[in-house]
């Protein structure tokens, strides 16, 4: 298969390429690196770069940022950060990506524990990561062309702590590897609809 | 208890009305009736709204619209109607009653079994009540002043079933008395970042 990443050279972009070079084409893409450039907050630009990409039969997003912040700082413009970036840039690569995807092909997006494990300063994260979430849910049954669609929701990742440590103790961290796992079954399984959670 | 109920001329509102009216002085807001008029879409409006309705010690909202159309025909505008309306509509009743309500008050939103129950048409509808409900669950764990936050997740409602039974087929339908009750326990118990699905 050849796979678009986008957010490659992330924490997870980077375990996710590293799986998946073993078996199949992958073209990376990102803001600033990668095969291809993308900012997925800008339509256009998502739709120049599977323009940009070539055929390609599944895509993965491990990209978005969202804002954190305590919940009393947190004013309406603080979540439509997140609600713009992690929520509707990854929905629109699958609206855009869409006309693009080969019959058959895969989304597979990225959310996080904190739609249901929250932490200090993480509202605006939950409230993408539950979005997203259900979007994948509720999309997966009416994908045409036998697409599929589902999304990896790892805990937090192993290779991040040295920054996350602070808002994330008592939290059992996951190697990257092991979240990259699930992303390979999204791609190469034959599963829709599902929140592939690795805990 | 002093209860802001917003969109109480709804099918849900005016049960919950009903319900609580039973040991509560209730001020209704909807858009174009009720005690006082609210337009969640429009934070100022909603700060009016606040301003008039005096003390409050809890505030229930069953507002919230979002688009309903197959996901083939939903683009990034669509979803964007949802996110503004009944996510982060609902979320701003939040961000501004926090500086109104009463220590130890409680918010009650809404939202839906399609987050996890999707039927056709309903993309939008689930990524919506997906996102409220992870808000609802962080939130919670940062309110101020002993304030609490919980979220009601009714089926289907059966007196909407004339208008809706088409979309829900083989959903058991919910009386909106049943529904109310949840609001009534959000309300008047002690729980704080539940999701309360009546089914």
């Amino acid at each position: 298969m050849r796979v678009l990443v986008v957010g490659a050279s992330g924490t997870i972009g980077r375990a996710v390429v590293a799986e998946l070079r073993e078996r199949h084409e992958v073209v990376t893409a990102g803001r600033s690196s990668g095969d291809v450039r993308v900012d997925i907050t800008d339509k256009a630009s998502i739709r120049a770069a599977f323009e940009a990409a070539g055929p390609i039969d599944a895509v993965v997003s491990a990209a978005g940022k969202v804002k954190f912040a305590p919940f009393a700082e947190m004013e309406d413009a603080d979540y439509r950060i997140g609600l713009a970036d992690k929520l509707m840039g990854q929905v629109n690569l699958v609206l855009i990506g869409r006309e693009f995807i080969a019959d058959g092909g895969s989304f597979t997006l990225t959310t996080g524990v904190l739609d249901s494990d929250p932490i200090r300063m993480g509202s605006s994260a939950s409230m993408v990561n539950g979005a997203v979430n259900a979007f994948v849910v509720a999309a997966a049954i009416e994908m045409p062309r036998g697409l599929r669609i589902n999304v990896v929701s790892p805990g937090v990742i192993t290779e991040a702590m040295p920054d996350y440590a602070p808002f994330f103790r008592g939290f059992e961290p996951v190697p990257a590897a092991r979240a990259a796992l699930a992303y390979a079954k999204s791609v190469e399984g034959a599963q829709t609809g599902q929140v592939y959670r690795v805990l």
